[in-house]
């Protein structure tokens, strides 16, 4: 089974709309869809909600509601809450990093949650006390609490990238073969011709010139298609070069 | 120098005030400062954007507006375009994971630029050709388009890590010391005598029970307050079984 889908991310007592809708397009960025809303305000603007959701209107629908955390996370086993402070519990925390990859394990045959707290004043210490785990996410001293949305994005990316999200999204290899070492000589030879041709560089100067240029284009992948480009470059050069040498002999 | 201080958020032409406002807050919850917009809309909500900026009001105020991408990025060296598109450019592409040490390594020493597309259509082709690296943000397949914002967090969140931002945020140790060998043997003679003089469990339960007891008290840190804690708490009820007895005997 896919961990993703035994993860649950419980809100506790969120106050603003636009910060539910911003988590539910999260939530489907990262390839959760379950989301449980613990006591919400009851002036809750679900019109912004659902501006923000853009495109994840679907799981912003199919929220669960509960009246207190122990019930929205009595089936989970991992229950790891999210906490900017210190004090007491402290001792269990740790970086995001640190704590994706107990989430995801338990998530293979169980129920896990993250959970969040209020804008302004996080997870009660009561409620901190029904986690299993505190995750602290890093934040500059400048300024510490982060935004709802984002403390899910980081949370959520990471258990995306440990669940294998980043994995099979390597983009895929240029459709253009890598160009073999015959042909790269062949576009340094050409290359060479060229340069003396048109009179960019002496003689004396192109091994010097050659090691330069082979340099800049070992730095990236050479594909066939870019060496058929940059040969066609230097033909061409070359063929206004003798076009030119054959007039000034005439 | 922290290569943070070196490092540029350039948004390209971005449509929604609220967006660059929830950047900013990004920003300065990552310690980075320096934000630059390229061509941005002429009907930007700034009032929504200060709104989001939210304690980041003044780097919000401090931007630098620029009418082209080579003139926001004309003195970084490393210059790291996102996309969530595969097309051409694309071969150079890696995870936000993969890029980030390119760009803190040349922070240290230079300008180093993270550019984001706009909101509906991203980078175009002629913007990432200015790019030195590309960055592909992992998504799921069921909604591959990050918020702009969302897309700021994770980039930056990987450049803050990897210039120490999390290290110096390891949560404080207890301050408790951790219990030693023989408080916590004192604590389970206490826990075994309750057990028994409590009516808990019999005599030739008791090893099995103290057993399991062990393993649940030995799974986190114990710490000497712990243990202060928990032998009271026996002797509490050591106390109250003995005068049961002694009313008993009465």
């Amino acid at each position: 089974m896919n961990p993703l889908e035994n993860i649950r991310i419980v809100l506790v007592d969120p106050k603003y709309g636009g910060n539910i809708g911003a988590v539910c397009r999260v939530l489907m960025n990262m390839g959760i869809t379950d989301l449980a809303l613990v006591a919400p305000h009851n002036k809750l603007d679900w019109a912004e909600a659902r501006k923000l959701a853009y495109h994840a209107e679907g799981l912003l629908e199919a929220h669960n509601v509960f009246q207190t955390l122990e019930e929205a996370v009595a089936d989970c086993t991992v229950v790891a809450g999210t906490s900017a402070r210190t004090g007491m519990y402290r001792d269990h925390a740790g970086l995001p990093r640190e704590i994706a990859p107990v989430v995801i394990d338990s998530a293979a045959h169980h129920k896990a949650a993250l959970v969040f707290g209020r804008e302004d004043k996080g997870l009660f210490n009561e409620e901190l006390a029904v986690c299993t785990h505190i995750i602290n996410i890093p934040s500059s001293e400048l300024y510490r609490s982060l935004n709802l949305s984002h403390a899910v994005m980081v949370c959520c990316y990471e258990l995306f990238l440990l669940a294998g999200g980043g994995s099979d999204y390597k983009p895929p290899e240029e459709r253009s073969p890598e160009a073999g070492s015959a042909m790269r000589e062949r576009l340094f030879e050409t290359w060479s011709a060229m340069m003396l041709e048109t009179g960019f560089c002496e003689e004396e100067k192109l091994g010097h010139m050659m090691l330069g240029l082979r340099r800049i284009f070992s730095r990236g992948k050479l594909t066939e298609n870019d060496v058929r480009i940059l040969l066609g470059l230097a033909k061409q050069s070359r063929w206004v070069a003798g076009e030119l040498k054959r007039r000034q002999a005439k």
